[in-house]
């Protein structure tokens, strides 16, 4: 596949993630083609503020056009992963504010769920300690989840008096763990501890705290090595396939795994195993 | 909140479960917030007749506008849950019948799940010993579902020469316990084990026959205490979203949750969180 | 219920899988009622090649008319699946097509998954050893899974440079073990172990290599004793209701159940109970 456009293609976003990017509200690093997150209030658990999910969203929407970051690593400073809303800077406001401001609130941090599904690059997630809240549903929003064996997870917005219903809950936690156990954390807030989360589907694996990151990064670094346009589409299939029929879907993946066939990837796949070489992948 | 109409309510509807609602075909029983339905012809294992399926439809249809009942417990008398549709009182006059007949019986059992599920209370289910047929799905219908060590649940409609379509369990339960474990259930009609439905997620948990209902008491006596307005949002959003691609979920979540910030359960806890007090919700 | 047109009926297909009928890239045998369906190159693993997708996909096809095959097993020969596409014969063709061809490809692929969904019987899948690709899709739309202690299966398409969307694995493998658990094998392609595969929900049981073919056949010699008809509205409701909203599949499921109380099958297991006999069924 020749490139016509290149790198400053003009049709993808002005900011970008990875050229000298300094996240504001947590800490961002690039390198080997993953891109790490890492809340960082640790002395507060890392709870989220207005600020920090804006920032989020807006960092993951550019991340859409960012195909130099080829995989994301998603975690916690200080042995926890993030405590949710923060009670003082976010639920206090929150209680004063009238409903065009509540829905403003409600549908950014709804819009921080859309765009973690929304970009290319697949998402892990290292998950240690507590994740809470506005955390249980990012780690949610992740396509592969690691845990350590202490991490307790709790969609917990029944216990400030809200509904289960936030950021995707009542979607997205049924189809990982099963309508019934989610109704249940979603009915009573309380934590799914480590265990239940790897029985139940919820972490594709434990990690001990101190090893967590690693492994989560060495995954990451795996699916850096591509084959990135199609990662991308496994990814945008398994969110646009959810509401279809299956005869939808059998059409829709039929398109989409023609298009993957035109990439010069698949040729270098085919090329490698006539050889008998591992294959190397460059993301076209 | 204010309330401008109060409990008079002209909205509502005129029957009460809560107002000394006698049930005829089953039992049913109010105490501090928590609804209790019994199927209570222990000799014959509690099967369901033309009579008690429309009753149980239309308690629950009235449960939707009940506001006092916080929560619902539905279990069986004599340690078995229910044995579905009797075979002379229904399965008998059923071989006799014509088609429009035939739909006004599979619309009333299909009504009876859409009422339990449109209701706004949790449901937890106390289910012991036999769970079979139509009683089978109203298990599943529940919201939260205890059982024992000895329950055996059969969705065994092909055991009588019918469809596993019934009542919507071709729906349900892939989405409860996988589709590759509900495929083999409603194709044989075979016994689920009480084991088997933990580790599948049928059951949230397993208690001994004699703790068994005192357990599904607690849970509902837990979640009578509120957040009320949010539990039924949580309740009206799991089955809502049932069929919604990812962003539709996410703005339907958005909307639902804005408006459970404008209850005063929302604030009462914002408060208690404040003082580091728990939260007492009234369910406004 | 009495037939009008009989055996000769103009509205099946001509091509009658049972009448004599050779395959020409596998093997197929149909005794009792069950037919079944054997991936025979052993020496290669059972590859599939442009020619065997095809002819499966006009078995499948056929099978939607053939109401005397009742059940179906599908399995491979010498001890494993199916390897998927074979590297020479499909893949190094693909990375030369145009797209017209390459969607015609995929389109193939597909339409074999939804002739497998949308014919009437239940399928068993016998699937030991190596279960790859486009085979391990072909295990994914069977109804019951066997594997043995020592089946490996990987949807690997991301191995050879392409998107884990591959004839319908982002819709349907999420429904069966999980989404958290399917997006890291559909990312990563790694093989899934049997004991996993166990307890995630993709085999219904394991069975020892030289017992699975014999207990698949087991499996599918019950199910053609019937109720054949409600088994087929079963599969078809299985499918049918995969996108409704619930209230939609509880009408979907009155409509579907209600016909099948319409037919003799359903008399017959009535007046088998009444008569506390084994019911007989006969498939009308």
């Amino acid at each position: 596949m020749k490139h016509y456009i290149g790198a400053d293609n003009p049709m993808r976003a002005q900011f970008d993630p990875k050229a000298g990017y300094q996240a504001k509200h947590f800490s961002w690093s690039f390198e080997d083609g993953v891109g790490t997150v890492t809340l960082n209030r640790p002395e507060r658990k890392n709870p989220l503020t207005f600020d920090s999910y804006a920032e989020l969203r807006d960092l993951f929407r550019a991340l859409y056009f960012a195909t130099d970051v080829k995989s994301i690593v998603v975690t916690g400073a200080g042995g926890n992963f993030c405590s949710g809303g923060d009670v003082h800077e976010i639920i206090g406001p929150l209680t004063k504010m009238q409903m065009p401001e509540l829905l403003e609130f409600t549908r950014m941090t709804g819009d921080l769920v859309k765009a973690i599904r929304h970009c290319p690059q697949p998402i892990v997630g290292a998950i240690d300690g507590v994740c809470a809240g506005a955390g249980a549903m990012i780690a949610l929003a992740c396509d592969i989840r690691y845990g350590s064996p202490s991490t307790k997870t709790a969609f917990l917005f029944t216990r400030v008096g809200l509904a289960g219903a936030d950021m995707g809950a009542c979607a997205l936690l049924p189809r990982v763990i099963g309508q019934g156990r989610a109704s249940e954390l979603l009915f009573t807030g309380r934590a799914m501890n480590a265990q239940e989360g790897l029985a139940w589907g919820f972490f594709n694996a434990l990690h001990e705290g101190d090893a967590l990151l690693d492994a989560a990064t060495a995954m990451a670094r795996e699916l850096a090595q591509g084959p990135t346009f199609a990662h991308g589409m496994t990814k945008t299939m398994l969110s646009q396939e959810w509401a279809m029929t299956i005869d939808q879907a059998i059409e829709a993946e039929a398109q989409a795994q023609a298009i993957c066939m035109q990439t010069e990837d698949f040729k270098r796949a085919f090329e490698a195993f006539a050889a008998k070489r591992k294959p190397v992948f460059e993301g076209d």
